[in-house]
């Protein structure tokens, strides 16, 4: 029996209900069933009671009453993880959605400050309102909110250019887990004093505090953004392609996306509206993405580049987008396919990366392991070239069921192979509590001791978001 | 008395040298002499020993045998650090130099492996050699190694576009304060697979582990690079042009110096072959630094900028470079400002930044704070305004010393100024010995309490450069 589990008592809940007054919380199956539904149908949470706390100091305040109390948390943001890391399983549920302003933006500064509620996409519209971008880009961004991508260090089809959430944080406000209030939402692009603070709770899937607000990064808008699509003469020549791409662009590369054959039938199969820029889809392709500081001459650069991978035997055939809606038809192809795949029944994902020279062996590697396993199932592999990570998504052999045991020992081998490759069973998604037994098997026992260590020495009582990242009694 | 200070006893001091053999340490005066000399002439370190391990093997025996004996070790790397963090006070002194290999250059991967010992230059000219760039620049770049710049943190003229060097590491490889090995050399651009643990080994300064070796990231090569300076309207117009050159190259700008007017004069008088651009040089101007992914078109680029700027009344004047020697040329100002600045005597300097857009206040600060308790005293204030990051160097009035009780007020007042302004005292340097006493006054008791929670659990026996940014007692 985890700490998680044990139901707290009714004087406690009663004493959270008067400190957060009746806005505050909320029983109501309802309301509750968004945040206990698992984006992905597996799994459905369980909680006590749903608090919703309106200011920092409201969280500070119910955090303390918790700690004291011994009472396990929950934080959640919008409810998109994939690894069940923001699903109560018998915690308070701590929902940062009522915090859901922008505190400030600052052009000259290339700096904003949003609360934990406030969605992805509203912070996006912010810094354009300003003249600038906010770069993390992903396919939840209308409901994942800044404090849950801080928390899982989000990544998406920016990462290339621009890094992981983590890259573009400047400071945060955290609870920490006995209640107190660290404001570190400075601005600064310079500050060496001492430990970097911030790191500790960026990607930490709230098992070390909660992030109840952060201070981004902004950027220049590039001038000018081309797009295209290339049919690769086989899967190992994206690398090459890429560093082609990057080496003439003078590192313009914005995005770099992999497609298989499959991507296109699935999208045309399953969604409304969507075409192919090629007659007959290739069996890999890539969609690319290079911004210039320049208005014009981009769609020459990008011309050379494929003229020249052409040349070098890299790539058979190619398009450029002539029109923003052109280029749009192209990336609707790349941000459809989640939901394609789901229509289609391929449910089995395995979100793995490995260096970015080595990602054609991963995928390889993975289709091998379902062959040997599972003859005959379908294998979609699809990903971010440039960040060497692949979504790899498995289905039932025509007329087969994937059974439990079987989807588990294909799990297994797709990430014992990435670990073999120096890769990682996680890219994206985070550990949360799904991965939790496994990360033991997958990361050295030196580096689940110093996970350890810090979980015990930020949350000794083992209140915040316990049973994810690291079992705190182990 | 601390637990660096203590004498390790001179068994110990034998058991290390029988470990490392007779190439791996040194007790020669001559050979200890460049290891213990403070760059700024400050300090002299001392040691009972000085160990020179030839592999992370050798490191990890050695710090394993000193933990058992509660005896405290400083590493050390190219020793160009100004805030006495690799300096010994009494701790064995363990120098990286000998780890000097580059183990892996990967150009498809845009990675690069290297040893601890590596100096900056060696790693910049394997990545040139690679075809790629390894971005970090500083005027210590000869002699600064990676173990050192990785636990510092270090910063430099590049960060504006590729970030400090916390944002350029992959991976790391750490021997912990108990004598462990973290391999953690992984390259992947993305890994969520718990707590991200390089980020605790990086800015550091070796107070939680001793880094090994570091994993790169590397970058394609711009196409082209243009360099102007520009003759500012006044100081606050160096925030607008700085945002105007970011929008009007599409995020280009690599580097952005601010430069005042005695900066000519001193460099003009102290060091051979200098040439000014300006007829007469204005109070304030800016050098600037845009970089293109299109090798044509750039300077187009650069002279639409600084035509705005003109008409918008930022800047008065302005020239730029038309050819590599006449860019060599403005940066020769800025990079041998330092050496001049020595030379003449300004020798207070001060290391803070503000947020970007509040660079022109935190001078403004500085120069009324000097005037206030030194009237006449001259300031001398540069650095990074696309890093907010501010080098204020202050010297003795005409015909008065600067003597110690004062100098410290100066400081005390600059570095109240700049944290009411939300910045940093240290915003390249770290905190070392040199600003250990003064860090909880500048940072929150929530902050310091973090720091402490931190050094305990992973260094619990305090052997690590103990005293370097906090005390293990208090």
């Amino acid at each position: 029996m985890t700490a998680s589990a044990a139901r707290p008592p009714p004087h406690l809940l009663d004493r959270l209900k008067a400190l957060l007054g009746p806005e505050g919380w909320s029983e109501d199956a309802v309301e509750l069933d968004a945040h206990l539904a698992d984006w992905r149908g597996r799994e459905r949470g369980f909680t006590p009671l749903l608090v919703k706390p309106a200011s920092t100091g409201e969280v500070a305040a119910l955090v303390q009453v918790c700690a004291e109390a011994g009472v396990a948390i929950t934080p959640q943001g919008g409810n998109t993880g994939l690894v069940g890391g923001g699903l109560p399983r018998g915690e308070v549920l701590l929902s940062l959605k009522r915090l859901r302003r922008i505190r400030a933006v600052d052009p000259l500064d290339d700096s904003l400050i949003a609360e934990a509620g406030t969605p992805l996409v509203e912070v996006q519209q912010a810094a354009a309102a300003a003249g600038r971008l906010f770069p993390l880009s992903l396919g939840s961004e209308g409901v994942a909110t800044i404090g849950g991508l801080c928390s899982t260090n989000a990544g998406g089809v920016a990462v290339l250019r621009y890094g992981m959430m983590r890259d573009l944080v400047l400071g945060l406000e955290v609870v920490l887990p006995d209640g107190r209030i660290w404001n570190g939402l400075r601005t600064l692009r310079k500050d060496n004093t001492g430990y970097d603070l911030k790191q500790l709770f960026l990607g930490a899937e709230g098992t070390l505090g909660v992030i109840t607000a952060a201070a981004l990064k902004l950027f220049a808008r590039p001038a000018a953004t081309e797009t295209a699509v290339a049919a690769l003469a086989d899967l190992h020549a994206s690398c090459e392609l890429l560093a082609l791409a990057k080496e003439m662009s003078g590192g313009g590369v914005t995005a770099f996306e992999l497609l298989p054959q499959r991507a296109f039938d699935l999208v045309l199969k399953h969604i409304a509206d969507t075409r192919t820029p090629f007659v007959q889809p290739p069996p890999w392709s890539v969609l690319i993405e290079v911004s210039f500081g320049r208005p014009e001459g981009g769609r020459a650069v990008l011309e050379a580049i494929l003229a020249a991978a052409l040349e070098r035997g890299l790539i058979s055939d190619a398009a450029i987008a002539h029109s923003l809606a052109q280029a749009g038809a192209f990336w609707k192809v790349r941000e459809t396919l989640p939901l394609a795949l789901r229509l289609e029944g391929l449910a089995l994902a395995h979100d793995v990366s490995a260096p970015v020279s080595r990602m054609p062996d991963l995928i390889v590697m993975a289709q091998a392991e379902v062959a040997r396993l599972a003859p005959g199932a379908p294998v979609v592999a699809f990903g971010h070239v440039g960040d060497g990570n692949a979504h790899i998504n498995v289905g039932p052999a025509p007329g087969r069921e994937l059974d439990p045991a079987l989807a588990h020992a294909i799990t297994d081998a797709i990430h014992a192979g990435a670990t073999a490759l120096g890769g990682s069973i996680s890219a994206e998604h985070g550990i949360g509590a799904q991965k939790l037994a496994e990360l033991p098997l997958r990361r050295s026992a030196v580096e689940i001791d110093l996970m350890r260590k810090l979980k015990h020495a930020l949350d000794p009582k083992g209140v915040m978001n316990p049973n994810r990242i690291v079992s705190f009694h182990a």
